[in-house]
């Protein structure tokens, strides 16, 4: 298959891509490394990248930026965010690639254990994490052509400890290559609507 | 107490008055009608609507808008309805309202089945009744002063039937007056971090 990696440079972009680069052909694509560049942020940068990979078999998303703080210090601002990044940024990437996806293709985006497991200063990822999974299952049961989605929800991973261990107290993490399964399941499998929980 | 209800007007926001009024102060707002008017979409018209109203006990949001239509015609503007108001409205009613609320007070706020159970041309409400609740659950661990919030998820209501009955077959549909409770349930509980589901 040819798979589109977005945020492919990243801890779990890097662990997907040894999950899958033996079996697949991946374009790798990054912020500001990678074989292509995207702003996920901005609509036109997104429609570029699709004219440049042209038709994919599938698609997964291991990007998106949130605020992370003090519910005490949040605004609508900080709220923004997320909700224009990790949330909206990786729905446009459904809405504008669908034109670009071949039948069957599938959408892989990623979410977060906050949906469901909060933790302090996470209001703002709780909420975008649940969105991100609410328009999975919402857009699963729309989507035409036999194309699918699911989003992956990692918990805390092991390479990530040294900088937000500290948050995730009693949280049991789990290694980047862990949560790549998940990835490669919504990729290569059949299933759609679906929220992997990787915990 | 003294419960501030907004979307005082609406189906469900009038089974709430009607649970609550015998035992509490109710201060009605709507977008057009009651007491007092906020448009929540509007971070300068909240803080108006609380000077008006002073502090608060309870504040029930019986109010939001989304896009309900065709996934293959929803575009980013589509989805940005849902989120600037059901969504972002619901949590600027909470990061202004808290700086009005009395130490204990509660903030119930209205996501719905969709999140979980989705249907035909819903996937932009899934997506923001889902951040609802995750924000919910984000926001209830970092409140201070006992602040307290849930969500109230319900299905379709009886009284919406005639409209949406037929997007939603096969949902069994409950009365507002069940509905109510609640919130009722949110405000003269204890509970927080909840996510109330009627079905």
């Amino acid at each position: 298959m040819k798979i589109i990696l977005i945020g492919a440079s990243g801890t779990i972009g890097r662990a997907i891509d040894n999950e899958l680069k033996d079996r697949h052909q991946i374009v790798r694509v990054g912020r500001n490394s990678g074989e292509l560049q995207v702003d996920i942020t901005d609509l036109a940068s997104i429609r570029r990248l699709f004219e440049q990979t042209g038709r994919f078999d599938a698609l997964i998303s291991a990007a998106g930026n949130g605020h992370f703080g003090p519910l005490e210090e949040l605004t609508a601002k900080e709220f923004a965010v997320g909700l224009d990044d990790k949330l909206m940024g990786q729905v446009n990437l459904v809405l504008i690639g669908r034109e670009f996806a071949n039948d069957g293709a599938s959408f892989t985006l990623t979410s977060g254990v906050l949906s469901e497991d909060p933790i302090r200063f996470g209001s703002a990822l709780s909420m975008v994490n649940a969105a991100v999974d609410g328009f999975v299952r919402g857009a699963a049961i729309e989507l035409p052509r036999g194309l699918r989605i699911n989003s992956v929800s990692p918990t805390i991973l092991e390479e990530s400890l040294p900088g937000y261990g500290p948050y995730f107290r009693g949280f049991k993490a789990v290694p980047a290559a862990t949560v790549a399964l998940a990835y490669a399941k919504s990729a290569e499998g059949r299933q759609t609507g679906q929220v992997y929980r990787v915990l």
